[in-house]
């Protein structure tokens, strides 16, 4: 009777092209074809012309070429504002002879090619919600509740894919491709909350998407790529069939300043257990307040309010785990409430 | 038998011109007269081109000149980054016929006008620390272990003041503008120093300014403007002939990601109390690592370290107290040591 | 029989809060209650949080106020970016006893309150295009074709003024804030058109304020402000009842790249006069493009692209006129042909 | 008897890892071993943490390794503010049947390793003026008249580089890496001066690098890079064996908003040519000052001084050729007089 074990490896990079320290994970044993996801803060501005994503990426594949290896679902974060420290986190999963028992489990998926005229519609949503389907299979859970963290790596709009299917006859949900990021980021959180039982797909039309933020996923992070036309899935939970020293859960901090939530989360899981990764989401508050005073970030013209706001968070996260090294993402349409943050932790038990 | 009072108001700021929130106080019944500085922090970016602390300053010294009041203290820091807000502190103090017992105390003095070649020198370090001696001397505190935060506005080299004093004959000790901000702003802190018996004056050599980071105060908070040629200094403490329900302490984080001295300092003050103030100092670590790993806030040309280091840190503090208000100022030469972040606290008791 | 004579003023600025060199003008003879207008570059981002246009204006208003001078029409840019310099143009008219022939001349209206669900609609477009005909009225000018340069400060929308509307039953434009600049600028460009019979107003649609920017002014430049509830206009153009020695014409760049309509306006003017004063219009191409090429303008997340394209428009103007201290202002919508860039000249004849 | 045949080709690039359309050349029959170098203007900040230089060379290095190639000139420059367009320049060269006449050459050396402690000192400039004159014996070149532009890449000092000196006992030029760029730059541009008889060596010490501006190279544009340890050295002139219809000249520009050296040199070229390419560099103006007017690219603590004189240079020079894929450079210790900016062009006569 075999098992799984997930394994989670946290890396420091000296710049988006280092990848010294996950090779280095392969001279000391660790498998290429084991490795399922490698998730890296790099250190550009995570906007629009953030290029250190693309370049990271870039040198993972030109890695993993020279293996054979293909299909490692590769997902970049831009932006280690403040003290936050550039890294990779790779998550490689095997077969393994010990019991199984409750344990860190790592599924992925990708769904078929979207319709570029789903995009942003309830049609995306319903993909997306197909595709944590088949990742939770893949990662041998059925309780929507053992899952803590769900990313999706969704398309978006170009000015070529909307004269596509203009000339199909088909209407897309915008024209404008820098808010089909958004829209495609916000549809695919709502296919995981679906997914997860979260929301009920009845209960969302196409109007509501990037409109009606009151309806979220608690354990969604999405960013869109220009470089693929369907959906990117991973997930992360608690596994029957697993084994292995990790264990994973989740909080949503209500705002910015309050990680009462994540302490809470934290102490749920073991004492004797160290910190493996932390994966949270960052936004400023839309309202314009944090507790009831007014921010500057949506106000300053010099610095994206997400660069202000994972600074920011990254600060409050750093203080309660005493590390940096932290993925803190920007970008959180329908990814928690409006102006809270999603954040899952995984710890390693002490043997 | 009279004793004196201090107080201590926050107010917010709706922009670097709302002195709205103060004329509220004084129509609620403060007396113009009694209050001795006023601490903003103000929404500007907090670098050389930050005009939002020099037009806080004009509208205050606009409404006090209505009343006639001059020799306000007013210090100004620019920057609010992440979800810290833009506010005004203010400190009023006034005799009272309460008895007299420890509580806060608010003392201020200005220097002699520093002949210009005495700047970023041992002679600048002493002028300061006389005065922070009269300043403690004016909060009616003996003890330099009674003083938890000195604040110095200092003067800076301008070319015409470097004109002025070769042309007497002297030589200045940079004749780059920027530069002497720094140099000032580091024998500033090394005056506070010497006069609360942290350093003696004898272990100092010109040299050292700006080059010895290992000596340093745990208390000061320096800023160097223009418009000044001697030194404006505002102790706070805890003073024996003081009444009133304030209570003040300070602690040093020892990097930016421990904020376990700042909890001791707190609950080394009275439970029963809420926090009134909280006055921090925020650089980037000059090592450009924070507990062993790369930051990144060094090599960002895009958005200056002070303003990473300001967002991250009031991260960490907001993420302690609970509130965004926090006076969090850059600038840290010899104030506290390097890459560590001197953090002064006042509580009000609940009566 | 009387004429009138207007005069130009261009003041070095060496701060936001340097009215010195205008107190000089003062000084030196010119009469405060002359002053029809001051137009000002200062040095911040010229976007949203740019303190330096109302600090620039606080001080201004101060120096007036101190000689019982109200009403002077205060028109603030920021962004100096590039080699552009920050200085004043100070605008004077008297009347004189030299005879009338054609030269520069300045007329200002101030509109009637704009109820606020008039703002961004046909509405204001019409209450704009009355007040340039006033404003032209008090120019002594009949023919549109002698305006050259038209400058509507206009208002925008709060959160309390949508309220206000709205608790009076009225539906407003827009219930984005920053949106309701915007709109406000553009209908107040086409207001300008129509007053100049550029555009009929029976032409133009509510929808088509900020969407069709094939209808457009030659000659308007518009700025909202949160500081007035009405519409402060400004016109420059060669009036009949006038003398003096200033001349002006305008132009209009087809792009960012080709001031050859630049250069030919200028060769229209008289060729022994020099430079008065420089007033454009810059704004990103958004086509994403220049004569055929892509900029970055548009896609850099670290630097508006309204402080790109002053930049490089300041370049452009600089390398024909070999001065820096020109007034170039971003924000164009329905001021010049998409990604066109409109320009008027003053220049004064040497006697 | 041969001749040799430069060639020049400007091709626009979609992103930093986009060499399309430089693979569309090689597809249209330009042989990929012909190529001595390319020079690519890139979208990054230009500054420290600008990744898309790096990602831009790797790029070309797997497109060149792939067919075998190795040892082609990369020369990455960062930033294309404004309305500057990213672009790569190739450069190839090949041996022609064609009878030989004064026409654009290129030629190309390497410098032996610098030892670290050279590095800054006059040991580098005499290496580098080594290496530019074997250059110039590749390109055929004996009067250094006849050479427009040198471009040098050269090493800068690490930490570990440092390290490595002193342990031999030997003393570096400065410790701080960044430092060390600059010196590396000015060293490199003396060199150039030094072989192009611009300035004799005996002339220099030591201490002028980087602090005697009045010592320059009217031709020189040098760039620091982590990657070498030697100097990459490409030159650009007009040799006797070469053919083809390419021709060169060059200008410096006094300030600048002076473009008038620059139209001087054009019209010294045949005017029956278009515009092939444009080499220049830029910097703000050390003075404070262009032409007697105050400028804020030293103050602005928002945006680099280099992306400021950029954005504005090139609009400079866009307004003078109507072209926007121009190499605008920032960086220019004694590259051009303090100020000024050296210009390169490069026309193609048409047939």
């Amino acid at each position: 009777m075999h098992s799984m074990r997930a394994n989670v490896y946290r890396v420091p990079a000296a710049g988006p092209d280092d990848v010294s320290g996950v090779e280095a994970l392969f001279a000391a044993g660790l498998r290429l074809k084991n490795v399922v996801a490698i998730m890296g803060k790099t250190e550009g501005n995570g906007c629009v012309n953030d290029f250190t994503r693309g370049y990271a990426s870039r040198c993972f594949e030109t890695m993993f070429a020279k293996q054979g290896v293909t299909g490692v679902c590769l997902v970049m974060s831009g932006g280690t504002e403040g003290a936050l420290s550039p890294h990779w986190t790779v998550f490689p999963r095997e077969r393994s002879d010990a019991p199984a028992s409750h344990a860190l489990s790592i599924g992925t998926a990708r769904t078929p090619t979207l319709p570029f005229h789903h995009l942003g519609r309830l049609q995306q949503i319903l993909a997306v919600a197909e595709g944590v389907k088949a990742a939770m299979r893949d990662a041998g859970i059925d309780d929507p509740r053992d899952i803590h963290f769900v990313q999706v790596k969704c398309p978006l709009l170009t000015l070529d894919r909307v004269s596509a299917a203009e000339h199909e006859g088909e209407t897309v949900a915008t024209r404008d491709t820098l808010k089909s990021m958004g829209l495609s980021r916000g549809a695919s959180a709502l296919g995981a909350a679906v997914a997860l039982d979260e929301l009920d797909h009845s209960e969302i039309a196409d109007g509501d998407i990037c409109k009606r933020f009151e309806l979220f996923s608690r354990c969604a992070s999405t960013s869109a790529g220009v470089e693929l036309a369907d959906h990117e899935i991973l997930v992360l939970g608690i596994g029957k069939g697993w084994c292995g020293s990790f264990a994973i859960d989740h909080a949503v901090m209500e705002n910015a300043i309050d990680p009462s939530a994540v302490r809470k989360a934290r102490d749920r899981l073991p004492a004797n257990a160290k910190l493996a990764a932390l994966l949270a989401k960052a936004e400023p508050d839309p309202s314009g307040k944090v507790a009831g005073r007014r921010h500057t970030m949506l106000d300053d013209s010099d610095i994206s309010g997400m660069r202000h706001a994972r600074a920011f968070v990254g600060g409050v996260l750093a203080g309660v785990f005493g590390m940096t090294d932290l993925y803190v993402s920007g970008g959180a349409e329908h990814q928690g409430p409006s102006g809270g943050d999603p954040v899952a932790i995984i710890v390693e038990k002490e043997s």
